[in-house]
């Protein structure tokens, strides 16, 4: 069975399989460095939409599971494959195949880059909001079956808004357009939703249309501001919301993120008070927000800088950006990532330190503020390849800590595998049913994916 | 069978049962004014999520078939009901259970009148944006059953992009709860938004959690066009996008439009021009983004006015508002609802007054031009309980012309009864049939809504 599938892809596809060893081994993991058992049978490299339909056929025809991968960037295990699996690889099918200005939409392939498409329409003063970290090495595609948050969405929304139509190849070769190139559009159920997020278990999606906006311009100022407590500071970002101001960005660190960074960078940040907030606005009212913010965090007694200056303000922004490296230079590291509603922000930061306490572990949390995310981070010795249980059992405890405090097992990561195990805590038995049979509709073998984000 | 319904109805919800005549007969339509054979059996006032359910179960248990009713403004007989039917109506279910300022959301009953919650924010600077012409007497669960548009989608979204989790109950009477109270959520699929726009036929919306913004302050300066062709207006919409501006609001009239208002009011509106188009902007930058379009205007060689006097302003917003009504002086009348791209808004203006002529229908047409949708308004001899075959096969090439520009067949009234026949032509034979299966999942017995918006 396994020789019939590769030898019918070698027939049809020929110069799109790679079964090099090595390659094959990579695609174990992404970057969560949580492995499979065992590495997958090919890659296939699909350079057009006939190719996913010809994979998809064939996978169905002989019952082979296949893994979709876009650049492999997730955190959750989702792109991760296994033994007897294909991994049908989007990154050839990276054309922009339309810029319409006047629409303020785009028809892109789903192995671009998040990069490279935003520089492109930076040229044609456009931009697709979707901004995750890893925007330079994340496809839209990968985006989009994820949807990806990043650190602009409580002003430009995530993924979901910014998706206006999909192509989705099903599990048995079946070619769907879904969704609208209009703004407005309700016709039927909107599938088109329902793929964003899906984690590639419900179809592969071959051409996106994105929704777009005019680039922002102007001056972009910057505040930096040190709080004597995580508290102080979760405070003065709910503040700002209350008073109805929105900045672009609004990102948060915990003391021990200020303590590694001091002690990865040397420079002494972690004395100038417990906890740091870094924001950002932008537009036409973007100067008059930030005075209304810098006054706002001053009665707060936080010491607080604005700046307009582009190089003030990219040191104030390197507070944040040094995060994640000084984290790896303590040890092996998982990011973990949840959410609750804003209001109770300090409240999970609270309950953040009792758990590191109560389990012995080092967590290190920034949090994307303005709507409540939190990606605490646990340091430990060892490799990512083997979190030790104690870390698991204090990140299982946040969760459900989150899940009490009105929030979610995920804002922005995804269940992949990694948080399969808790997603029933979240949905309850009766949705969970409910999804899983949404799951055979779209997939009647099971093919697409298989072991992702349900629990087994 | 159905007396045993309506006993069992009667014994378990006493006071909240109606079947007086008139009533049910009342509910053989919505404000379409499409009429269904027979009147329904039974109205079922509920007021509480326990009524709901216990509804439900009655309805599985005795293969009831169950059509949920807001306020019964839909324009697509949705809410329509028919012989042997139950109507459950969630008008009784109209409390605020929460307003959040820090998490900018607020938590309701479904059957709150939109109108009715936001005048309530208002007092507080909060703001639900979801804006249906219908906001006084529609309700919210309505407006998210059918995903409702308005005046300010293309700047504030649909009502998919408002709505953060909801509450819902299921045919067979268990509560389920789907999308997030935070800002972010990536756990499964997006169920939420497969609720929204779904007519009432998987589950019915009991509770939602709804997303606010700050409330728009400052001046909203309006600007009033006369152009000399429809084709000139939608290209002067055009180029207010492509310039990167965002009004909230820009609405589209053509000369028919022009020609009723002037006739029913008496004030010579039509020797103006040929369209007029109404532009307001908001926010921080709202004079400067005026008097940019303004500029852009009288380039265009059209005749605009520009103010930010409330009462000249209202002049030049009452052009539309009397646009129904004029209309409505003319015969009876059929709302239509389209929407293409906006780059193709002129060519589809042009189709409309080929197939007026072609199939001599008087067709007048308002449109939301900041999001290409289109409301073909046809007047005719007669009642709208009876619309005439000729009107059917004109509004029929309407949307065949709408899908062929790469629109679609309804921007914000949805499908009902009154379109399921075009729906297979938008959707494709394979996504019809997984959206069935979806409907099947949720509905095993076919209890909810049956007949509405999948073709028979
Ligand atoms: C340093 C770093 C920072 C990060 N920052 C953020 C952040 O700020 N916000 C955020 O949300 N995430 C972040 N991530 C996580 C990750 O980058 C995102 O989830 C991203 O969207 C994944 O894109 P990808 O192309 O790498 O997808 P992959 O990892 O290859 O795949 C992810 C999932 O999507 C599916 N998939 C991919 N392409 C398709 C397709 N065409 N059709 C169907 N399914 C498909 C896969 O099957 C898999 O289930 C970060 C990761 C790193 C390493
Ligand atoms: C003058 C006028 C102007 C209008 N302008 C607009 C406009 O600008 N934009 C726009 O989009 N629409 C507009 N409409 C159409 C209509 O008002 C909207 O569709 C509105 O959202 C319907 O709300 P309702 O409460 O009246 O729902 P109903 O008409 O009672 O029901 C509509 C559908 O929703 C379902 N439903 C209602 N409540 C629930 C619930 N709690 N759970 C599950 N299903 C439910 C019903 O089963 C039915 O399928 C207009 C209508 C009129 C008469």
């Amino acid at each position: 069975m396994i020789v019939d599938v590769l030898e019918r892809l070698h027939a049809e596809l020929p110069d799109r399989i790679n079964t090099d060893a090595a390659t094959l081994e990579s695609l174990r993991t992404d970057r969560s460095g949580v492995r499979t058992a065992a590495a997958p049978l090919a890659l296939i490299e699909a350079e057009s939409i006939e190719d996913v339909q010809a994979v998809c056929r064939l996978a169905t025809a002989t019952g082979t599971p296949l893994v979709t991968r876009g650049a492999g960037s997730g955190l959750a295990g989702a792109a991760s494959a296994g033994a007897g699996e294909l991994v049908l690889s989007t990154e050839r099918m990276n054309r922009i195949l339309e810029i319409s200005p006047e629409n303020q939409y785009c028809v892109v392939e789903p192995g671009i880059l998040n990069g490279d498409l935003n520089r492109e329409l930076a040229t044609r003063g456009l931009w697709w909001p979707p901004d995750p970290a890893s925007k330079d090495f994340s496809t839209v595609g990968g985006n989009i079956a994820m949807n990806a948050g990043g650190l602009l969405c409580a002003k430009y929304g995530v993924t979901r808004e910014a998706v206006l139509a999909l192509k989705v190849v099903l599990a048995n070769g079946g070619l769907i357009e879904v969704g609208h190139r209009t703004v407005k559009g309700v016709t039927g159920y909107d599938l088109c939703a329902l793929m964003i997020g899906s984690e590639g278990t419900l179809g592969v999606i071959v051409e996106a249309t994105l929704k777009l906006r005019p680039a922002v311009t102007g001056v972009v100022p910057t505040i930096g501001a040190y709080f004597d407590s995580i508290t102080a500071a979760a405070e003065a970002s709910a503040a700002i919301t209350a008073a109805g101001l929105q900045p672009a960005i609004q990102e948060l660190l915990d003391a021990n993120m200020l303590r590694a960074v001091t002690a990865h960078t040397g420079v002494d940040l972690a004395s100038n008070g417990n906890a740091y907030l870094l924001v950002q606005t932008d537009g036409a009212a973007a100067l008059d927000e930030a005075q209304r913010i810098l006054a706002l965090f001053d009665e707060l007694g936080a010491r607080a800088t604005l700046t307009t200056d582009p190089e003030a303000a990219a040191s104030l922004v390197d507070v944040r950006r040094q995060g994640f490296p000084a984290l790896e230079a303590m040890g092996a590291f998982l990011v973990e990532d949840c959410a609750v509603p804003r209001s109770r922000l300090a409240e999970m930061f609270g309950h953040i330190e009792r758990i590191a306490a109560k389990y012995d572990v080092f967590i290190a949390c920034p949090a994307h503020a303005g709507d409540g995310n939190l990606h605490p981070t646990f340091v430990f010795d060892g490799s990512t390849d083997e979190v030790p249980d104690h870390v698991w059992d204090a990140a299982s405890e946040i969760f459900e800590t989150a899940l009490a405090l009105g929030g979610t097992l995920s804002g922005e990561h995804g269940i992949g595998l990694l948080k399969r195990r808790w997603l029933g805590d979240e949905l309850g038995q009766r949705q969970l049913d409910l999804q899983r049979e949404i799951k055979r509709v779209f997939d009647p073998l099971g093919i697409l994916n298989p072991g992702k984000v349900f629990p087994e």
